[in-house]
């Protein structure tokens, strides 16, 4: 059983920078997240885009955010279930919880923080028959771990981004890359098509286009895949299948948890610390709803902050928090570092 | 008359990114602030010391921060009347206002911003006899525009940074710098202290220590100074006096505007937009208290994020404003320049 003080669920922006806040209040957190790396929609969906609404930062590319994002929780050293969703909720007599995952690893936790964004991110599944019967035995929707494809043969399928993106990534790992698209135009950043472009001349990509997967072949694991290439019929040996059609984020089991629920958005005390309607759960950043609210980045950082301090008094009921800035207090780690303002002399001149 | 459509007051870094927010819904912003620069207490107060609870910021200098904030908002190319404090408010029959500072200057706007953070800065000044009738006859406590003293004999009173740092940017200007401080110890960043010592030591800065000033002579305009080192009396020709012993905040003259004030702050709907008890009068930032308010910059930024939307509404009642994104909309400035991701391409493989 992982034991923490807050558990957030969900790694995107808004769940990372709890991290942070909650250190301040010496704190501890622990993160659930069912994909396989923290940021949310920002690493998922759009990392290499620049965010401009960020204050203080005129340009912030998403996935240098998330990093910036990390380094600074660092010194608190959150704790991580990746790969997971956080599946059920139980809350014992002493007002603590139990969320379960659904791998089954359990965290115990004084405080919930959903921070779940729009939800978990499900895949679009294409509409493949048995594909069901091979997830996991040779299809898959997230590259979760590369090396699972190291020597391997795979075939890509998809028309954007990611479908680009992996394939040149996975050209250096797989034994053999095959991209399937069913039209012959890729939508991506030019220096995404430019690169596969590249490696099909180098040989390293194979290009089917324009084709569908139709058929999945395998006893055990997945054998190879048929294809309709412009109404002609192929069968391709592969080891693996990667349909990346895209996500669609889903409240998911969440929804079950007894919150008050609007518009697939939790409702929470935006007047006082985002409270939702069960005490010790709270509910930040795009994942809460309120009179005004609005799904960004900046207003997550927000909610976090002011939800620590509900916690702290939760957790020390009665003791009066005395807000510290950090340029003058400076920060201790939960690793013994420590980080502060240079000191003032106090000198005399000779 | 300056005509705007929000008017904010305090040019923090609260009031600097409201010109931002505004600008993403069209709207235009002026700034008064009674500083000489941008940036509030960042500026004023520890302009080189970091600040770790920045989201996304390990760490940043509170100058580079203000300096950052002002480089977001150029494209909406706010207005700034500096040097000036807010003094009086009224409200016109259509519900808009005119605000005039200290030194008469008028602005009319659609609704008011009051991100004045703990108040305007009031110096505090030494108890020398007649003060008060040297002050703009060579009695100086902030240094707002340097070229004031080129060529001139200056003396500056304090022991901390401002002190140090006036002193040594000045010694380029001036004809004569001399510091005076009633202990032998400075207290400040070492690097200060040094540099004072190179310079006293190449006869760029005279250093009078122990020591305090007692009088002020001069008919029209200051002449010399008295002062009193360790016992002994001794009278200094110069130009101008400039006493550094620091700020304290007032929020002075909009005490008076009829807002509810609470422990010196004003109390405002945190529960929907941060207005005032006065319709299309908003406090964001420090300025501002309700129930778990933190003075924190991060919270400023959230506030007035939300603030701009309630102003919105009152400039276009009925109609519906639609969130965008500023990484899949980009941003247009109202310089005619526009920032954007860089777009997709649509592109076929050959
Ligand atoms: C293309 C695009 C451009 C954008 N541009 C901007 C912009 O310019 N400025 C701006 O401010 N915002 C922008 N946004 C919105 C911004 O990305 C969101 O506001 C932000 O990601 C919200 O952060 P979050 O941490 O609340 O949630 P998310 O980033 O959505 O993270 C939530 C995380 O929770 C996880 N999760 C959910 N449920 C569970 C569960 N049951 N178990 C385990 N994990 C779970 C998800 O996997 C996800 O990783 C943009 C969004 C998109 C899609
Ligand atoms: C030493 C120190 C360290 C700090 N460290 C941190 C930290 O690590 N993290 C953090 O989040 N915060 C920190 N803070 C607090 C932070 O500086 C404030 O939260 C922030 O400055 C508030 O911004 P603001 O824009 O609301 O107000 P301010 O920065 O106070 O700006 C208000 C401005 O309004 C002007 N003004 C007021 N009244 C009038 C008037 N009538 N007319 C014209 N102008 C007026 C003032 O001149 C001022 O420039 C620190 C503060 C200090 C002093």
């Amino acid at each position: 059983m992982i034991k923490t003080d807050i558990l957030i669920i969900g790694a995107g922006p808004t769940g990372l920078f709890t991290v942070f806040e909650a250190g301040l209040l010496k704190l501890k957190c622990h993160i659930i997240d069912g994909l396989p790396q923290p940021g949310g929609q920002l690493t998922e969906l759009y990392p290499k885009k620049p965010i401009f609404d960020i204050p203080g930062y005129p340009s912030v590319l998403a996935g240098d955010l998330v990093d910036n994002l990390m380094e600074q929780i660092k010194q608190f050293q959150p704790g991580f279930t990746l790969n997971e969703k956080a599946d059920t909720i139980q809350k014992l007599e002493d007002g603590t919880f139990i969320v379960t995952t659904d791998k089954g690893t359990q965290h115990h936790a004084n405080s919930i923080a959903i921070a779940g964004g729009l939800g978990s991110f499900e895949p679009r599944k294409p509409l493949i028959e048995d594909i069901e019967f091979y997830e996991d035995k040779g299809v898959e929707y997230f590259v979760k771990n590369p090396e699972l494809f190291r020597d391997k043969k795979i075939v890509i399928a998809g028309g954007g981004d990611s479908a680009l993106d992996w394939s040149v990534f996975l050209s250096n790992v797989a034994s053999e890359v095959t991209l399937i698209h069913r039209r012959n135009e890729f939508r991506g950043a030019l220096d995404s098509v430019e690169k596969v472009q590249e490696l099909k001349h180098a040989g390293k990509i194979h290009l089917i286009t324009p084709a569908e997967v139709v058929g999945l072949n395998g006893s055990e694991h997945l054998e190879s895949i048929d294809i309709d290439e412009n109404g002609a019929h192929r069968n391709i040996k592969t080891d693996y299948f990667i349909p990346l059609f895209g996500l669609t984020p889903k409240l998911g089991a969440i929804a079950n948890w007894g919150l008050e629920i609007e518009k697939n958005a939790i409702k929470v005390n935006n007047a006082l610390d985002y409270q939702t309607n069960i005490d010790g759960i709270y509910a930040i950043g795009d994942v809460n709803t309120y009179p005004g609210k609005l799904k960004l980045i900046l207003c997550g950082f927000h909610e976090a902050t002011l939800m620590v301090q509900s916690v702290y008094q939760r957790m020390n009921p009665g003791k009066k928090h005395v807000l510290k800035y950090t340029t003058v207090s400076g920060i201790d780690g939960f690793d013994g570092t420590r980080k502060e303002a240079e000191k003032q002399v106090v000198k005399s001149i000779e």
